[in-house]
C-alpha cells in the first residue's frame, strides 16, 4: 500500500510528540505537515530534542499547512481550540481528535463542564467515541473519531464489558484512578514542576475532573441507564503510567468468576487489552511506552465486593497510541500497524 | 527535668534510624544503646551516613545491653523478633514497640495473619494500642505500648472517630491506600530496588495485607460490632509519604457537613491532626519529615456519597514521630517534645 | 535573650520558604513580617502548604513592611530586584541577601555578566562575602552580608582553603558540578517541569554560569592572583542536593596527605564542615535538609592528580541555612542556633 | 532472508531484557531460547512482566539449551561466569558477550582488575573488541565479539577519535562520569534501592571502576603509547542514561574548531552517533530506550580548555542496542535493522 499522508496538528505538546514518534515507525504513514503556532517555523527537535534526525517537516501555523494531498489529521490541541480548527479542514481530511472536544455527546454537558457554548455541535453529531475496543465498526466508517480521554479510556476497558454484561452493582462504582505528570501536558503550571510534584502524592480535582462526564455517559450507555460515579485522579510521581482501582458490588446471581470471565470473553481476541493471571498485580511500568493495557480482577475481604484494576501508559494506549489504533481501523490496515513497541522496562 | 535513658532496639532499619534522628535533638532524652545484631560493633553512622558526627554510641547486640540505667526501650524490629526480644526485658523498661507484634488485641488473629503462635501472650494482654490521639490516657499508664502501623495510623485518625460518631455507613468502607517505598523497610527485595519501583504504581497485597486486620480491629471497636472493610495499598515511586483516599456513604440523617464537623471536633485541640479548609487538597510532600497528619472532606457526585482524605509521612507520624508523641505522653512530657521538626518541602 | 525580629524579603521562592522553615524554629527569631509582592494578602500556607500552622505573618508587599521594630531582613528576591530594595530599607536594618546582588565585589563584573549596570554600587562597597567559615570575622561587623551562591558555597569550602595554602596547581582547577532542580527556582520554566527534568542528566550553562566570576573572585583571593576555573554545572532529576567534583594537579612539593591535612586543620573546629574520613565517599542524600557540607580527597589514577568532592543541600547550607548562620555570626548567637536539624533520610 | 536463530544467555538481567525487547521485533531474528539459570523453568513473563505476551520460549539452564540448530548467542552473565559458560559453546555458534570477560586484551590486566586468572585466554585471543564505530570490519569477521562498557561506549566514542587525530593532549584526560541506576543491574544491592540512591547522586570506585582500564586500553591504542586517565563515575536517581563529561586540553596547532572537525568527519556517516549542533547541550532523557549516542563539543572559560560531553542510553548503546549492532555487522545486515526505536521522551 502506499502511503497515507497525515498531518499533526498540535505537535508541541506531549501528545503530539508521542503520536510523531509512533507514526515515524508506522509501516503506511507519512508525516506530510506538523503544526504549532507559537513555535511555527521551527524545526521540531527544536521542541523536542529526543525527535531529532528524523527527515520531519518543520512546524507550520494551522493555517499554512496544504490541505490538498493529505488524508488524515491527529489533532493533539487544547480542548476550544481542537473544535475551532477542526470545523475549517476539508472534508476529505478524516480526523482523529486526541482533544476532549468530540468527547461527550450532549452539547449541552460539554457546555457545562468545559465553560463555553460547543463551537462545532454539527460536527459533534458526526463524531464517534474512539474506544476502539467497543466501536471499532462504527470507527471504521468514521469522519472524526473522538479518542477517550486517558482516564476514561483505562476506566471504560475495565467497566464497560461489566456494566453491559449486569455483573456488578453499577450505580456506585467507586473509581480510584493515579496518573503520572505527562497526563497535565506540557504547559507551565506550577504544580507540574520537579520540585513540587516529585517525592509526592495528591489527589486533584475531585469530584470535578471532566473525564467523569465522559465515563458516565459511556458507562450509562453500556448499563441502558443513566449512570453516576464516584471519580478521584491522583497525581503520581511518575511521567507516565495511569492505575485505576475500581471498587463494586458484584450484583446478584453474579460471582468474581463471572466477572472474570466477561473480561476474558470481551479481550480473548484483542492485541492490546489482557486480563491478567489471577492473583497478578499490574504495575504501570510494565506497559510504560506500549499501546497495551492490563486488567486484573481481586476478589475483596468485604463478601460481595470486587476490586478492579486497570493500567496503561496514558501517552500510549490512553492517548496518541489509541489514535494510531483508530487510525488504522479507519484506514482498513492491521490493527496493531505502528503499535509494536515493547514497553520499556527499566 | 534530667534526662531519661533510652534503648533503641534494631537501630539498622528506617524506622529505627528516624526514631534516632528525632530522639538526638529531643529535650529530655539521651540515648544510651542502639542495638542492630547484624552490624553490632560499627559506628552508626557506617550503617546510616546521614547520622554522622552525633556523638552516637556504637551498634551493639541486643544481649549486650546494660538495662541497668535504661528507663524505656523503642524496638524498631520485624515481627516475631520483637516480641522474643521484648519478653526478656527487665521489668522496669518501659517499652514503645514499633513493630506488629503487639497491635493484634487477639492472639488467634495475630496467628492467622502472621503465620505463628504469639511468643508472648500474656505481654499482649498488658499493650495498649499506640494510637496516641484515641487512646492517650491508657498510654499514659502502659508499660508497653504497640505503636499502630502506618496506614492504621493514616486511616484511623480520618475514620475512627466517624465510625464511632455513628455519620458513615460502616460496613463497607473502601479505604485505598497509597505508600511510599520506605514502607516496605530497608531489607534487600527485588521490587524496591531503584529500578523497578521508580517511574511506577502498582497495588499489592491486595484483601491480603496485615494492616488489614489491625484496621478492622480499631473500626469495629469504634462502631461496637464486628467490621470488615476493603483494603487495597499501592505502591508509589517515592521514599516517604502515605495518602489515604477513603469511600464511604453518609449515614442516614448524616451529612458531609456533619462528617467535617466530627473530625473538627475531635482534632481542634491536637498538635499534629489537621482538618484541612473545605476544599483544600492535601499532599503528602507537604508533611514529608514531620509528625503531621492532614485529613480532608470531599463530598462525591454519587448522592450521598463522601470521600475522605488522609496523609502523613509513614516513618514519622506512622512510626517513629508517633512512638516519640507516645513516649512523651508515657512520662508526662509535653507531648510535642522532639516533633517539632517542619515538613522538609519541597 | 529576647527575640531578634526579622522580616523575610521574597518569601515566595524555595530560599524563602526554606529560611522561613529555619526560622521558625530558631530560638531567638521572631518573624515580623514577610513579602512576596505578587501574593501579598495571602497566607503564607496558601503560598507554601507545608508552612501551614505556624502563626505566621500574612504577605505583604515589600513597600508595606513597617521596618521600625524590625532588626534584620533576610532577602530571597530574584537578582536585581533585591539590589532596589535593598538600598531603600532603614539604616538600622541589618540584611542578608540571598540574591546574587552583592557578591561580585567589582560592579564591572557584576554588570557583564548580569546584563545591567549594578544600581546600588555604594552599598555594593559595603557588603562582605557571607561564606561564613572564610570570614566570619567581617561577617560579624557587616551591616549588608551576601550570601554566597550554591555552588560557589559547595566549591570555595572545597578549594579556597587549597588554593590558599597552595597545595595545587591553581591555575587549571576543573570544577564538575551537579545540582538538584530546586537550585533553578519555583518560576515556571519549561526544563524544569517534572517530565523534562525527571528521569534524565544534562549539562547546561558550560562556560557562561553566573557562578564562574563569583567562584573565580574568591578563588583569585584566596591565590592572590587572578585565576579562570573551568566550571561546569549538570541538573540532575533530585530536588536538592549538590555534589562537587573538582580536579586538580597536586602542587610541586606537596602531596594527597598535604592536600587532606589542609581540609583536617581548616575545618577541624567548624560545626558544618565535615572532612570525611579517608576512602568515604559523600552522596547529596545523606546531608539533605541540613546544614552540613561534606568534603573527601581522593587519588587519581594519574600520579599528581587529585579528585576533589564537595556535596550540600543547596537550599540550606547552599542558601537559607548558611543565611541563618551568618545571622546568628552577626547577632552573637551560637552558630549553629537554629540549624541543629538533622538530615532527612530517607 | 530466512531468520538468524539466537540464544540469549544469562536472560534474568537488565542487559538481558533489554537485548530481548530488541531482539523481539527484529526483523531477522528469531529467539530460540533464553537461559537464566536461577529462574530455569518460568516464562520470561515471570521474572520481566513487561515481556508478557511475546510467545517467547521458557526460561531454560544454561547446560540445557540445544545449540544444534542455533546460529548465535548474546551473553548478558556477569564476568568470570561468561568466559566459562562462553569457552562450553560449540564452535558454529558466533557470541556477542555483554559482559566485561573479553574486553581487557591483555589477560593479565583482565587478572589485576577482576580479581581471578582469566579462564579462557585462548579464547580471548580471539575476540573482537565490540565498539561498532571502530571496530568494523574486525567485527564483521569475528567469531566473539566483546561488547565495551557502557562507560567505555560513551567515552570512547568520544574521545578515540580525538586521541588518534593527535588534536587533545591525551596524557591528562579528566573523565567525570554519571550513569543512571540499571547500569548497576538488577542483583540485590543496598545502595540501589529505591530510598537509597533516590533524590541523592553520590560520586563511586573513585580510581578503581573496572571500566577504567577498558577506557585507558582504548585510548592508548588511539594513541599509539600508553594513557592512563582520570575516571570518576557518579550514580545519579533515574534508572537510565549516560553522560560523559569530559575535561581535555587542545593541542598545539588545533583549537575547538579542529576538535568539531574531527568528530564530524568520524560520524558523518554514522546512523547512531551524532555531534550536536555548536551551543545545544544533550541530555540523557532525550536519547532514553534508543540506541543513539549524543556527542558535544565546549570551549571553555580557561584558554585551551574543551569540554566534551557525550550521552547515550547505558541499556542500548551502552550494551544491548550495541550487542544487536554489532550482530547486524556480523551478520551482513543492515546495520540498524531492529535499532530504529524512536526515544522515548517523556
Amino acid at each position: 500500500m502506499s502511503s497515507i499522508k497525515i498531518a499533526v496538528i498540535g505537535a508541541s505538546g506531549y501528545t503530539g510528540a508521542d503520536l510523531v514518534r509512533l507514526a515515524v515507525r508506522h509501516p503506511d504513514i507519512e508525516i506530510a505537515a506538523l503544526t504549532a503556532n507559537t513555535h511555527a517555523g521551527k524545526p521540531v527537535a527544536e521542541v523536542f530534542p529526543h525527535l531529532a534526525g528524523l527527515d520531519l517537516p518543520d512546524l507550520v501555523r494551522n493555517e499554512d499547512v496544504d490541505w490538498s494531498g493529505i488524508d488524515a489529521a491527529f489533532c493533539g490541541l487544547p480542548h476550544g481550540t481542537s473544535q475551532e480548527v477542526i470545523a475549517t479542514l476539508p472534508e476529505h481530511i478524516r480526523i482523529i481528535d486526541m482533544s476532549a472536544d468530540f468527547r461527550l455527546r450532549d452539547t449541552q454537558t460539554y457546555a457545562q463542564w468545559y465553560g463555553h457554548e460547543h463551537l462545532a455541535p454539527e460536527l459533534q453529531k458526526t463524531a464517534v467515541y474512539g474506544l476502539t475496543e467497543l466501536y471499532r465498526e462504527a470507527i471504521a466508517d468514521a469522519r472524526l473519531v473522538a479518542c477517550p480521554g486517558c482516564y476514561p479510556t483505562a476506566v471504560l476497558l475495565l467497566l464497560a464489558p461489566l456494566v453491559k454484561a449486569g455483573v456488578l452493582v453499577a450505580d456506585d462504582l467507586v473509581i480510584d484512578a493515579k496518573s503520572g505528570v505527562s497526563g497535565a501536558g506540557r504547559s507551565l503550571k506550577q504544580n507540574i514542576l520537579f520540585c513540587e510534584a516529585g517525592e509526592g502524592l495528591s489527589p486533584y480535582a475531585i469530584g470535578t475532573h471532566r473525564h467523569a462526564p465522559e465515563i458516565e455517559q459511556e458507562l450509562s450507555l453500556a448499563a441502558g441507564r443513566p449512570l453516576v460515579t464516584t471519580f478521584t485522579p491522583h497525581l503520581a510521581p511518575m511521567s507516565r503510567g495511569e492505575l485505576i482501582t475500581a471498587y463494586a458490588r458484584i450484583a446478584d446471581g453474579a460471582s468474581v468468576e463471572a466477572v472474570r470471565a466477561v473480561l476474558e470473553e470481551a479481550y480473548a481476541a484483542e492485541p492490546f487489552v489482557h486480563l491478567m493471571a489471577s492473583g497478578t498485580t499490574p504495575a504501570t511500568q510494565h506497559v510504560r511506552g506500549s499501546n497495551h493495557c492490563r486488567l486484573a480482577v481481586f476478589e475483596g475481604r468485604v463478601p460481595g465486593r470486587v476490586i478492579l484494576i486497570s493500567t496503561l501508559d496514558n501517552l500510549v494506549k490512553g492517548s496518541s497510541g489509541q489514535a494510531i489504533q483508530n487510525f488504522n481501523v479507519m484506514f482498513g490496515l492491521a490493527e496493531i500497524a505502528g503499535l509494536e513497541q515493547l514497553a520499556l522496562f527499566p
